[in-house]
């Protein structure tokens, strides 16, 4: 693949894809050896500044029609300014659909999808419109464009539109990503510790808290992401029956898009003798997943060059609810090796 | 091994003793399934409760003389009385070493060593006693017993001692133990998940504070026991360049056995946004302590049993700074294969 | 007020019920000095061992007919057996009020009361039953029984049964206790801290969970509690347009009775350099009721036997809403300043 | 006293400086109401901005002879530069005394200070150099000059210097600065609402690191500094002897000028019940100290235009060690009734 060639349209212009743009122009120029607070410098040999901006959708009508340089610092989104100047995004943002069931809205996405020749399409709108993630799936196998879902509503968790994707070699990657360094990894982190040292486990608890416009869609998205999250930490440990989880325990407007996840591990030791971790992890959220998405785009765009559909297995460890091709934990470790080869294959 | 055949003698009657002594008494009795809070019921085909006390040690007055299981409750041990009672502890205390120089004292020692039929002597004075640590290796060698070492001062590190032991098939397991949980296994943790998920390390620290003796000893043991941490982690991580580790950051008497560990990490993830996690880790420290030193002295055991001297790399991943026969990271995956195999081994 | 002569009633045999029964046993027998974890020993001349427990209503089948020392132990209650022994609850357990509007069953309540003499009832059902608060208010009133609202359903608060208790000199204390030593407390606390030091408050959030009934009731109580804590913090500063407060942010089931609370302040100081805050509060949650309840039964059965009507000022310290008579923060004071004469006051 | 009257003599070019430096050229300006993370705006009449920085002493070879605004910035100090351009500190680093017991030096420094018409000197060495602290205040005395001491070295606490400042009418403000919001403050406030709440302490500890050269210092000011804070906590609570303080914990480089304390505490409740608080508090350094300092120089410029010697009570509640002429917890009261008075009167 050569440079600037990974094309991608991204749906929703929120945080996610602030965090994004501004990262990708943050790691162009000049850096010695790996690139600092980045898992991969290159997957599938694919450099970040590779990744290329080439069509957004929203429905704001503050962001529709802006370019998405400027859309990425409109209200309600509030990821920092990080004052770099981006040469890799610079398409205005087009009105995307409203009625996820006007098959014509649907085909006006595919056509611009088309027209832009995108390699992967990114879906990014808030959590709990399954019926909009839906559609952009349609438009996206309609066009021959990969897809990367980072939420919870399902995309690859639809069976019909993964049947779809695999008859058509189109990749489909999802759903909802596991945060680069987020609640889910360091819990999930800290029970498999546990569990290894043969200490057992009395009870658990995750509050989340945070002030993007994430944490204040908390009732309709709260039950979808709860589950979610319980799948993530079953990828390391078998029960979560004494976890609670709680996705958005508050909405705290002065976090702005800094994340706060606050957790608390007790068991039991030798002779029965309590042990207990409590846990405060602070992250700039959209940061956090764009730094998943990075890897996950660049997947999808390599598995679409090679003319594999359905779900790439090397994403699995990136996501929280992954589709399952096989044995969850198996598929897991199958993953982490892809994923490790991918990243060391410079050349390709 | 015949059940009740591992017979443990013990040097120094502080609370690592008193959680040795009570938990095996608590899990002694009818229990189904595997044992809570014991990272291996079974090691080797040895039983937790196959292990008997035959030998203790001490210096202090108010406790030579009197029977372990009175012993472990005289001041200053102040782990809790879990009220078991316990048939495996029944000798008296003898009179230790005082003088480490004194070869009468040192064979005083392996004498009754010899008469009691031990198989493994435990060695767990406070730290910051090497002559002392040394004495009692070499009673044990000229009794042809094992040796646990779980402080820092060094007996598998010291190449003297190291080379007897190998040439008269004598098992040395040490140096320090790794706790069941402990601040170094919780931050050993973090770090590598720090690493292994692309965010970059800015800094970190961990402090450590306790109510027991060790806690008190803090002066005198500090450098050692600081070195002995920092070892630990480059199991985990290869440069702590950038982390300060407080072994004892202050003697909190109302904490009594209780140890807590405070630990904080920075690092710097997607477009060089911070990540922060802060953690308070609380634990009873001589069932940290007595959790792992059940799996070393069977350990110890088994290797004397089959005539296999020297340092046995089945120990490695339960000690801070275990002697190092090959690559350091080589030989902790090395030996969680041989734990691994030990542990399920139950008809040996 | 003789010895023994503060007689109690109880509607709601739930934790703080528990707690407060068990308490009392507790702290019988010989002391000497001021008795530990206990505000006042002391108040208006009356002991803690002077409450006994005459009369208790609930609806739960296994707890009535079952007398009250046996019916604080019945699930859903979750605070701890102390294995004291009480000799001030001997009564059992009556079929409460099912339907508030049954004036039947009102006028059985209060001939209970009168019956066995009842000086004060103390309300102490789930949060969310305003109609049934109402009704135990209404029976009190007809028996001429002071009453003592430990909850955020209001009685003191409805200007109608105020009215009539106030006609008719019977003190109406509520509504919702500030804890003994709960979030509130601790929050306001360190609010009024950052104020007082002219640190400039950024935002602050107080997460609550817990493993009891209150906490699995979070849906139908949650607006009316977050009022409540709202108007606890703004007895200490003046705005809390900046702090989000969440009483129920989890049930956590493993925590039984105990009761964590989350808290984090973020402020600016000289040169606009931040200062942050971040508190774990973890206290035992109907203990931290139970302590205050002590005190506001035996204002309420002071305040009667004086023949003093309505609102007792010296109450309103420990409520989080206060019935107000003055300016809300005079009144505080004003309150602190007869509570304090109280407890001063051992030979009344 | 004019705008820009009062002339400050600075000893020491460290962070304290730097953030007092900085803080005052950030506030400058236009402000409408109260200036944000400030204290008292006015203090006797003072705004922030009317205090000049007119000497200032160091023996740093890489500090003496740059402007002060430009050796704020030489290492070790690591205070941030908050890109402000101050007006108000524009002399050059002088040498000061490195022999304390050299008349001349000491004659030296009374004589600059004279010249330059200083109204105020603060000390702000390194802790644990008590006689340069003496020689400074000698040469202060010696020009007439008032004298702030933010360092647990004595100074107001020497009877002799203090008898000679009563004498010669010259205030001697000290000694060791309370932080704006720190360790002391935070802690204090918690262990005396426990007490007001009639929680029974159990203990406490409270542990400090940070990356400044003060912590980089600790074996050599570790007692002095421990001393002066559990005065500080007796401020606020009878006994410290279950309270643990520990006034540097470990230098942790990263974290630079900025500062965390670490606190525990433990009590008793309601039927001996556990209470449990623990606190994390982040601030910057030397913004802590700077918001103090502001006002310590304002209260010895007022009083020594007021001919007021010795030791200004208005400064008690600001110092953790203050000179007492009165019973220490009325000298507090006393202090901040005057303090408050100090702060309200704008029109000096």
């Amino acid at each position: 693949m050569e440079a600037g060639a990974m094309r991608l349209a991204i749906v929703g212009i929120g945080n996610n894809a602030s965090a994004l743009v501004q990262g990708i122009a943050y790691y162009d120029g000049e850096w010695e050896g790996p690139l600092p607070g980045v898992s991969r410098t290159f997957l599938g040999g694919i450099k970040i500044t590779d990744v290329e901006i080439v069509a957004a959708f929203d429905v704001s009508s503050n962001k529709i029609g802006k370019r998405v340089v400027d859309a990425i610092f409109c209200p309600p989104n509030n990821y920092p300014d990080l004052g770099v100047t981006s040469v890799h995004a610079s398409p205005c943002v087009s009105p995307g659909i409203d009625a996820p069931d006007d098959q014509e809205q649907i085909r006006g996405v595919a056509d611009v999808l088309k027209k832009q020749q995108a390699d992967v399409l990114l879906y990014s709108l808030p959590t709990g419109l399954p019926a909009m993630a839906r559609a952009y799936a349609e438009a996206a196998i309609a066009a021959g464009v990969a897809v990367v879902n980072c939420t919870p509503d399902p995309i690859a968790g639809v069976p019909e539109l993964m049947a779809r994707a695999q008859e058509e070699n189109i990749p489909l990657v999802g759903d909802d990503l596991q945060s680069h360094f987020g609640s889910s990894v360091v819990h999930g982190a800290l029970l498999a510790l546990l569990k290894e040292r043969g200490v057992t486990l009395v009870g658990s608890y995750q509050l989340n808290v945070g002030g993007n416009a994430d944490f204040n869609n908390l009732r309709s998205m709260g039950q979808g992401k709860e589950r979610s999250k319980h799948r993530a930490l079953r990828q390391k440990i078998s029960s979560t029956d004494s976890v609670t989880v709680v996705p958005s325990a508050g909405f705290v407007p002065y976090l702005a898009d800094r994340k706060v996840g606050l957790m608390s591990v007790e068991g039991r030791g030798w002779a029965n003798m309590p042990v207990k971790i409590d846990v405060q992890l602070q992250v700039q959220d959209s940061s956090n997943a764009a730094g998943v998405i990075i890897d996950l785009v660049r997947i999808a765009a390599l598995a679409r060059e090679r003319g594999e559909g359905g779900f790439p297995v090397a994403a699995t460890p990136l996501l929280k609810s992954p589709h399952l091709v096989e044995d969850a934990q198996a598929q897991v470790k199958h993953g982490q090796e892809l994923l490790a080869s991918l990243a060391d294959d410079r050349d390709d």
